[in-house]
């Protein structure tokens, strides 16, 4: 029995309230998933990047305050002091997850920051949604009084210093642990991944505009070296179509001093290029997952991409090439569910080798070419501004003939997406709000602000 | 025909004095290698990590000018300015190296920080070998009024500061990216590999020993906070021997929360454990390469566990177990020629993902299972320092019926290290150096303090 449209987002809505987190009477985030059938894990906590989706949908609600509430107690979970004390989170970053915990009578708040997650993983991506978050709270208020709150002010600040402070290598990118987003697994993404440049992009973008440039000059000085030296790094390197693989596919290798073409060192065959010479259609193209010394990752990650779109990182033309790819290879990247993490998936010694044979992430599973219906948010989003409008259409079409009925899970695996995920939980919280969202958006371009600059 | 050993040391003397570079008129380190029959490209230069060899061999024989000038010249390389701007080297490193310019008469030193560098690797070692180098000379001086120079306590401090500012993640290890230290090629070390942290933990001993605690009262503070809890977790984390492999082997996985005793989420699987059950001796162990997310890598390292010895990192039990371990593995980890730089080689699939296809790395080539010669000083010292003396002696043995012979090559190829390097250049500085210092500190124990603590 096939729910009609209107049934199919009262339900989701009442999922969605269901998981609405309380401190001190007060709405302060989404749990995970309300799922009562399974132990809850970790699942009974607020993740700051689970909350986005949410918290956009809340924004355009007008449901303002349990945003507002979010950022202030993440905020206030924020190291403030300087921390030669490596077992302490740094100063700046911003937890992973947070819950409510009840101590004699009375509600405290505990945070994580990866020391209490599976394989001690660092949410480095928490710090740049915050900063995204608090921005499209502005944008949906019109109102900036609460950025220019000092504590505010000051927990930007942090986050900047954070990223833009020295480090050891050259590059504008982020070097950050496996494991420091999304996916939060052992991936292959470590040292510069995408989906971190992305939100680390799009984050300085946010507290450009948030910050107060009197008394943080250096801050902001900074901000406008980096964003050209940043966009200039990701377009030129990271880029993939077949012009640029027939460049790569070409390069000379071994290259020393500063006339280098191949930056990078690339042995064109570390490239599946006999694959990607099939896959690319003529005139897409896309950012791959990560860029060091000898690597170019290939894989196609989602989040990466669509955020690129999103926040102006891709150029117009590149954009428009992404959403192309996205077009010509549908059945790859969306198939029967929105959508694909990363495509290709790893499998045999690959997987094994790159993953550390993690058994949540098989081949065409979880983050390992999973589906992940959150996603769609980002594909709606994406496709409104590329103005290619029906793929988001379509996507929204595909989804809601399932989603429900399977009762909300995390993601799904398979080639095609149709087996719902191995150890997926359902009324995942994102799935919900990411298919309202994704509903609101394409009904409402006006909407599109909230995370577009 | 064979030298006799006093024609093999003044041999051996006469190409390390040819290999002096000059800076107007004084001496202020030593070129990468001083093979006239090859293009220079960027064996024209001192790198730092080369130069140490050279420089202890320069402190014991009481040449210590050469020593003194080249740490004041590479300290005016450091940059000093804070540096918000990423595409210049961050504040207080050292470069990876240097060489002297003639502009129109006048010379000039030019720094390389990875820039020029094939694939654009970040020398990360460079700051570190840089400080245990300072300290030898203040040992060898038994002087401590070079350190003590306003500008040498600023280039200490900066190098701290650098290390130990706040990150993203909350291990006490360093975060690199891959090709950091000797191994400046993808070979799998990104992260936090071992090389990179024993180095690390040398380097804050010898900061602590130098720098005036008035005025650093901060810096000393965190480095007396991180060195125990960075021997800590290189102890317990990083070891393998046949009983931690046995508690890995059966590890739950998937543990969430504090109490969890697979704290990086190992899968078992992902090691070679049957290879491992056969390979380790009884009484032997050493620190893997390698620890992050579900990762934790098995490959021995010689600089790494070599280091790890000399600087007390590991255990007295650990460092005897090490040395037992390269004794009873001798001919994997010596044979022919002392010493492999890692064990085993990476092939098939996993050369090809690890290395990128890196031609110059296939395996048992260069750094992927290669044999070092510049090694065996750190292998002689570890021996005499754990009274393992005649494991020394055998290297040193071993190799002097080659090394002149083959004119001083950089690495030898092969399982057994009989194949001078594929592309291996001749009159190597750091062979010849390190083979002299080998003998020295073999015949000479009381040197061992330039390098022990």
């Amino acid at each position: 029995m096939q729910l009609d449209k209107k049934d199919l987002e009262k339900q989701a809505w009442e999922a969605l309230e269901k998981s609405i987190l309380h401190y001190k009477g007060n709405p302060v985030g989404t749990l995970a998933a309300y799922d009562v059938s399974v132990e809850a894990l970790n699942y009974d906590q607020c993740f700051v990047r689970d909350f986005v989706s949410s918290a956009l949908l809340f924004l355009i609600k007008d449901k303002t305050d349990i945003v507002r509430n979010f950022l202030e107690v993440t905020l206030k979970l924020q190291p403030k002091e300087r921390q030669l004390d490596t077992c302490k989170p740094g100063r700046g970053l911003i937890p992973a997850s947070f819950k409510v915990v009840l101590d004699q009578g009375q509600e405290y708040l505990e945070a994580d920051f990866g020391e209490h997650a599976i394989a001690r993983v660092t949410p480095v991506d928490s710090c740049l949604w915050w900063l995204l978050l608090l921005r499209a709270y502005i944008v949906a208020k019109k109102d900036f009084s609460l950025a220019y709150q000092p504590e505010f002010q000051e927990g930007i600040r942090l986050i900047m210093e954070l990223c833009l402070v020295t480090r050891f290598d050259m590059y504008p990118t982020l070097l950050v642990p496996d494991g420091a987003c999304m996916i939060d697994r052992r991936m292959g993404i470590s040292g510069h991944p995408l989906e971190i440049q992305v939100l680390f992009y799009a984050a300085l973008r946010a507290a450009r505009e948030l910050l107060i440039c009197r008394g943080n000059e250096d801050i902001v000085e900074a901000i406008d070296h980096r964003l050209p030296l940043l966009c200039t790094h990701i377009r030129q390197h990271y880029w993939i179509d077949i012009h640029r693989l027939n460049t790569i596919y070409r390069f000379k290798s071994e290259e020393y001093g500063k006339d280098a073409v191949n930056l990078f060192n690339i042995y064109a065959n570390s490239l599946p290029y006999d694959q990607l010479d099939k896959w690319l259609p003529k005139k897409g193209g896309y950012l791959g997952g990560n860029l060091g010394p000898s690597q170019l990752d290939s894989r196609f990650f989602s989040l990466g991409n669509l955020m690129a779109v999103i926040s102006d990182l891709a150029s117009v033309e590149q954009s428009q090439a992404i959403m192309t790819l996205i077009e010509e290879r549908w059945e790859d990247l969306v198939g029967d569910m929105p959508m694909k993490i990363s495509f290709p998936a790893l499998e045999n010694e690959e997987y094994r080798i790159v993953t550390g044979c993690d058994p949540k992430n098989i081949p065409w599973s979880y983050h390992n070419g999973g589906s992940w219906p959150v996603l769609m948010w980002m594909l709606v989003a994406a496709s409104v501004k590329t103005k290619k409008i029906d793929l988001g259409k379509r996507a929204i079409e595909i989804a809601q003939a399932r989603l429900c009925e399977d009762k909300w899970p995390e993601y799904y695996d398979g080639k095609k997406g149709r087996l719902i995920g191995k150890q997926a939980r359902t009324y995942q919280t994102w799935t919900i709000a990411g298919f309202l969202l994704a509903k609101e958006l394409l009904q409402n371009p006006s909407h599109l602000p909230l995370i577009c600059f």
